[in-house]
């Protein structure tokens, strides 16, 4: 293997996230609907996605766009889950949340916007369930890494660094992808690292390509947005993958990951 | 007057935000002892300020720098306000704080950092009394306006923005401050724009030169961090005044303020 | 006077640019005809300016836009100027060009695109005429202030900065006008500092309050954009002040000069 | 092949770039001697590079730092090239380089600094050689394209586009490689598109990672800076592969490109 696993290995589902596999988290930006969910679920879990991701609660710029189902979607994200077999990573944006969705996922989420939320992270430096870290808009690589500390030195060691795309001049693409940062963090950081290419690029045709360069740079997985129809999205649709779309990119994934020897985990059943 | 006042106007400790005056807050980054607040609060109170401001729960990058005096701080915060009779502006960054410090302060601050939490936001759109919200590191002018309707549609119109630099490719200066986010929203929003210069460029002798230059470009006021002796301060030392700066900052503001028809408050006694 | 003045002062038509006064440069983008330029300039001559600028060979982004008027313009350029007793700053893109204007023009400017083309800095600094250097778009006040020696090392002191705006994440305004950088090249060069509030801010309503933040903060001077008629401008029409927006600006500017003690200079008959 | 090659296929001595191979380009930042470039070259070559790079005249920030050999270095230049058989890629600074440079060169470079030096490009458009056209420290994409239409449209087609990091606030890497433009400007431009990983990240270690991440991408090539000794280095020697460093990346990017079926051109002999 070319590319060093990290020294932290953090579990979710099932899947080891850092060490000699790739990992894929796929799913909807937000959960809209028993069908929308069970379809993209059972969809990217049939191409080979190993999680599932899906918003619950969005934090939306505007108070007046669509902020997400909240607890009333829990029955059915249960259900699709266990049918799925896979667990969902899905973000919290205040303390009370964490008691809420304890039961319901595999891994809490820290939003871009959140980053700096060092009350959020110091309560999540308490829990026993993983967290993946978004790194905030315009944070450097080593505020991010620091905010990281936030977590594992309150004592929860099963942190994931996640690059997402970073606020620049350029208005062509939705953010500027900073794989330097994920080079970096991988030399400079015990974490493991994982890419959102979704939100990085913000134009679907454009995804797979950025989710090939991730795999190639050395992340240990990438978290895609899905959505069965994206036009009907009520976020994000610009940058969700059809499934057809999610399916072909697992293919050419799996090509380069053989290449360097970090192949795909193996889909649990 | 040549520039036009606020629609929405905001009191403070009996000073109008956003009308005809202009409003000077000053204080020390973090309130680090009785003395050194004290002698602050006293000292600038002698040059002309109408408000105080002064961290008590610091956000820091790293888990291991200060982290402010917490509660053990509020009955000396008090007595200083009181000797004083100013008012102080203090930062919350959780939500659990807002009911610890109702009383003692006479306005909420929002700190960059913050300013997408929107659980955060909703939950001071509840409250009786203002908001001083600071612009992200990288927000958007849109983003910011909108993130104060969080606050101003969940019931509370009493809203101040505060532009405080922004996170640019420079790095002389520690971000920088952007005034025509300030002349921009001024003419598209409702509430009062003010600017904390101190943090805006980070290096305490062009402070008051880029202080001048908000109360040109039509601000309402400005925030400026002042320390008795910057050397020995516990956070941002580099970008306090001295009391003899503050001093002199306010001689110039006022004859500029004068010029333009915007006078300084009178200071109560 | 609470605003140093400059160590190295430089005279364009008559004017010092960096001493006790303030120097207002105003003209259109582009020359565009013999009626547009001569209405512009005695325009601006009757409310005080001191000094012309407008553009004869124009770099765009796009090849198929307006590219200037070139040589033939050079007649009617220096009836207008001789009518006017003003000395026109205007750019040169290409070292060929210096011989071609050297006649027409009191002051060479230098684009913020060429801020890095050594070849035209090194000819410029054989010249015994003044230079403009604007700031490059994403250029380090420092990288700045060394493309500023480039011309005075190789024989020509006489060199002004311009800060006329730099590229961010923003894009409610054309760009950040970034008053920390005039405050501290101020400190940190000998050279005169203007600033361009057009180009910066790119909406022509916002240019006079920026125009005052620059002569509050110690600018030296300005360099706006002036058309009679904004709306048919054939470049950055959106930016232009009207001649009566002119006029008003120059009441506005003397006022906050007088009260820095940094008064206009007094017109030439 | 997964990733569609160029609409325009630019042939530099002898290898096609655009089409099914995917070309390197490598040497060192600046020409420093005879033996620094003939070792760098017949080091290059032996590991599988196809073009080499150099600089023969530099374009540094400061007017104190090296400036490049200049004409001296020309006679070695030719000997070298014609020994490994391979064609020089260069960067012409100004319009008279160009015929200076003419026999010397396969290609001619225009810097990030020169890329909306029009005059320079309207002359590149004359020429009957190639162009590499780096992308401004803060073009747009659609700048970056714009300014390619200057030399294509001029009359000259065989431009190639080349990344190369872009400044944004991130200062722990040199620059923030943006490999979402590449993949855009491969759906949004007829030309080629290369990528320069060396000056975008400016951290040697770093540089093969995302060398691989610009194969993966869908990227036509790379630019790579290599020195025998990279400590010895007159410029930029920090972000230099040492002749180890290359060999070892040319194998990484082989398996890469097998896997993505865009495999590196043979190497002459």
């Amino acid at each position: 293997m070319q590319i060093s696993p990290s020294t932290q290995i953090v579990n979710i589902g099932g899947f080891d996230i850092g060490g000699p596999n790739f990992t894929v988290v796929a799913g909807p930006c937000s959960i809209e609907s028993p069908e929308q969910f069970s379809e993209t679920a059972h969809g990217v879990k049939a191409s080979g996605a190993h999680l599932l991701r899906g918003g619950i609660w969005k934090m939306r710029t505007s108070s007046r766009d669509f902020q997400g189902l909240g607890t009333s979607a829990f029955e059915f994200i249960k259900k699709v889950c266990k049918e799925t077999n896979m667990s969902l990573i899905s973000e919290v944006t205040d303390i009370r949340q964490i008691e809420e969705v304890y039961d319901l996922v595999g891994c809490f989420q820290v939003g871009s916007r959140s980053m700096q939320n060092y009350e959020l992270l110091r309560e999540l430096g308490k829990q026993d369930k993983p967290v993946l870290l978004k790194r905030g808009l315009a944070a450097y690589i080593n505020e991010w890494i620091k905010a990281s500390e936030y977590i594992t030195k309150g004592g929860n060691p099963n942190v994931i660094l996640c690059e997402r795309g970073i606020r620049t001049f350029e208005t062509a693409t939705r953010n500027t992808l900073d794989l330097n940062a994920v080079a970096f963090a991988k030399k400079n950081s015990p974490l493991p690292v994982i890419v959102d290419p979704s939100h990085a690029v913000g134009i679907r045709a454009l995804v797979p390509d950025l989710a090939c360069a991730a795999a190639a740079v050395g992340a240990d997985g990438i978290i895609v947005e899905v959505h069965p129809r994206p036009e009907e999205a009520l976020s994000d649709g610009m940058q969700a993958l059809t499934l057809a779309d999610f399916s072909l990119m697992m293919k050419r994934l799996d090509k380069i990951l053989n290449a360097i020897e970090r192949p795909l985990h193996k889909a649990k059943i």
